[in-house]
């Protein structure tokens, strides 16, 4: 019987293990290195507080256990080998006929691995809990101090990368500020945070058109933030950034720019591009290797328009659904076309009531495009419990202007830390 | 104006802040090492995968912001200086004219603060977050292993201690396992998983009485815990536990023993009882300081039984309440009447349908018990978005069997580590 092995449960790995799920002659086992699905274009809002990572998370294990043609393990591959048909994982080798990578991307710091301890990125649970506890906790921190020096730094928030997750964070801190928060602080004036979104490109949101980017950029300084186009980040360091020449002191600074396909494929002698995804042939295989494909944000596939596809929800689902399609056509006997991604639009969310969408030439911003937005990200989120928590919460914030996750968990649990070097209880001071 | 000084927002804390919101003439400062009011009853079930963290907690400034006069401030309290009337903050002096501490208590291991890397206890978020990923994570090890021996031992849960919360954790291991977990997994029979509940005592819940405990017991042997009474633990280490001179070998185990007061009143020279609380005077305050007061778990109130309170939340939320009222007769000039605790009875829950109520001589037991364990634990559960959201939840788990949050988060968010000996991303070995 083929035994089909998925690295990974994202958008990509998931479709593709539901569209062989109860197909008889298939034995499909699903590796991740994490236990639940994670519906990453909802990520931002556990990073700023307004869901629970409950909310937008899901055992792998349960959205598939009526397939029982499916294994999922919790597991990390090491290392590929094409030639011997073997995966190896952390708790020992697993032999395939068709394996399909879809390990996905992680933040680049462009050589800069040092910044990452001051600017964390927004890809995993784990990082938008630490990006909640920081942001809360310099509120808390510019409560406390007397210094309007110190309460300036605390104030300060610095976005780097100008792209839909850099947006939504900055109108998510700058909404939070001047509605959530503003009225449960003393000291300090919670609206005259000061966010700072800075991309080195043109234009924030470049995959827009230039009019409906201009209207974002609008959108988002109306929440107070002010956006530094043109210019890159020279240096992040524990005390704020430099932006050209410019020295910003700030104590949260966020990462939202550069991706970076995981090390996998290369890793294995495929061929990658320059963000180390893998190349990949009209049907996502990997030359050389018709049984080895590579789906999602580490596939690289220029064949349709002669530019690669980008990273996103959409065009990994597809991936997903394609290659069940044609291994299922492939065991069958049957010869599959090339992969068409059907391109339905995009769209990007600033804030309350404010949103773009571009379908085609269609293009449509402010209120009517956020209600699309709510329902199209409800309607592909994953599990109907989850639909349900996740359209209560946003209701409710929307009704009180509150946000229902704000809290700052820390990272040690220990009474009695073994190595004192560790988190101090009380949330540390490199933020 | 008189300057009360608040240090604690548990219960205690909580509801005498609010008992003195709003009061012309007096001025209110609380003050927590974390951000977040605790609804402690409920922690076991974000340990066990039922509930979210931000389902029970709530930002403390959140639920006083309506009272001008309170200001909440997140920092640790490393010192008092009674005399002088004035806290040591970690970030600076506040005097104070009235100081209430209500730091409550932390886990005690008996003098072996060694063993609570290999068992953790349960009185924080991080600890039940951190608890959630070694069961979960357990589960996980053993469907990916090919040893029966690892296998046996990642499927032993050892519970420490058979009060309520041990007797809590006991059997929702017990149930999720044959319920929520068992049509999950391939490899492995989830349902046989040995759950061990360990008191030294001679029954479990002694707070009950012999009937009502027996009847706890039965209950949970039906969802396969296995409970062992009058023996005591000896010895734990990353194996396994020592039980008597028994060897348990286990991945999880978990600590519902021993409790300690905060060591805040010792170190101040008050009079401590043998667990660390601050012996009180009739009207909680401390000897000698008619301005200093002690409420909640961190209080040893003997006056009106002889015995010790027990540290419950309702004897915390009475004694917030009644100090409110007698700081507002006291700043009046009148004169007050010695605390007086009014015993509502006690409740347990085992699982599914199964709880204890006792009132007195009115006892009760199974599904009614269970239903006004619910009600009761609603009620008190603090903000109008968390009940709602907690009954959704109890009603969708209820029907669907399943657990709502069923995530395994790790302590690293990190990419690229600095210190590579820190928990890698799968999730480590020490369970």
């Amino acid at each position: 019987m083929p035994r089909v092995v998925i690295v990974g449960g994202g958008f990509a790995g998931l479709n593709l293990a539901k569209g062989l799920g109860n197909v008889a002659g298939i034995e499909v086992t699903l590796l991740d290195r994490t236990n639940h699905h994670l519906f990453q274009p909802l990520l931002y809002q556990v990073a700023m507080a307004g869901l629970s990572p409950a909310d937008i998370a899901v055992p792998i294990r349960s959205l598939l256990s009526q397939y029982h043609n499916i294994q999922v393990l919790q597991g990390e591959v090491l290392s590929l080998q094409p030639d011997r048909k073997i995966v190896v994982t952390d708790f020992g080798e697993l032999g395939f006929d068709y394996l399909i990578l879809t390990c996905g991307a992680r933040h680049s710091y462009f050589g800069h691995d040092e910044w990452e301890e001051h600017a964390p990125g927004l890809k995993t649970l784990e990082q938008a809990t630490e990006i909640r506890r920081r942001v809360l906790s310099a509120y808390e921190e510019a409560e406390r101090t007397n210094s309007a020096e110190a309460s300036k730094r605390l104030l300060t928030f610095v976005i780097v990368g100008g792209g839909p997750t850099g947006v939504e964070l900055a109108g998510a801190i700058g909404e939070m500020s001047r509605f959530t928060l503003a009225r449960d602080f003393r000291n300090i004036d919670a609206a005259s945070a000061r966010v700072l979104l800075v991309e080195a490109g043109p234009r924030i949101l470049p995959m827009f058109s230039a009019q409906q980017s201009a209207r974002a950029a609008r959108d988002l300084e109306q929440l107070g933030v002010q956006i530094w186009t043109g210019r890159a980040v020279t240096k992040i360091d524990g005390d704020g950034a430099e932006v050209g020449n410019e020295r910003i002191t700030s104590a949260t600074i966020l990462w939202a720019a550069g991706v970076k396909a995981s090390s996998l494929g290369h890793a294995a002698g495929f061929e990658v591009d320059r963000q180390g995804r893998v190349i990949v042939e009209p049907d996502l295989s990997v030359k050389r290797h018709p049984h080895i494909f590579v789906a999602g944000d580490q596939a690289c596939f220029v064949h349709q328009t002669g530019k690669p596809l980008p990273g996103t929800a959409p065009v990994a689902m597809q991936h997903g659904q394609y290659l069940a399609r044609i291994i299922r056509q492939e065991i069958a006997g049957h010869s599959h076309k090339p992969f068409h991604f059907v391109d339905k639009g995009q769209m990007a969310t600033i804030g309350r009531s404010r949103a773009m969408v571009e379908v085609g030439r269609f293009k449509l911003s402010g209120f009517v495009a956020w209600m699309m937005w709510l329902v199209v990200h409800i309607y592909f989120l994953t599990g109907f419990k989850n639909r349900l928590f996740v359209v209560l919460q946003w209701a409710w914030s929307y009704l009180s202007f509150r946000r229902g996750a704000r809290l700052i968990v820390n990272k040690e649990w220990r009474l009695h830390p073994a190595d004192s070097s560790v988190q101090p209880p009380t949330g540390g001071t490199e933020q």
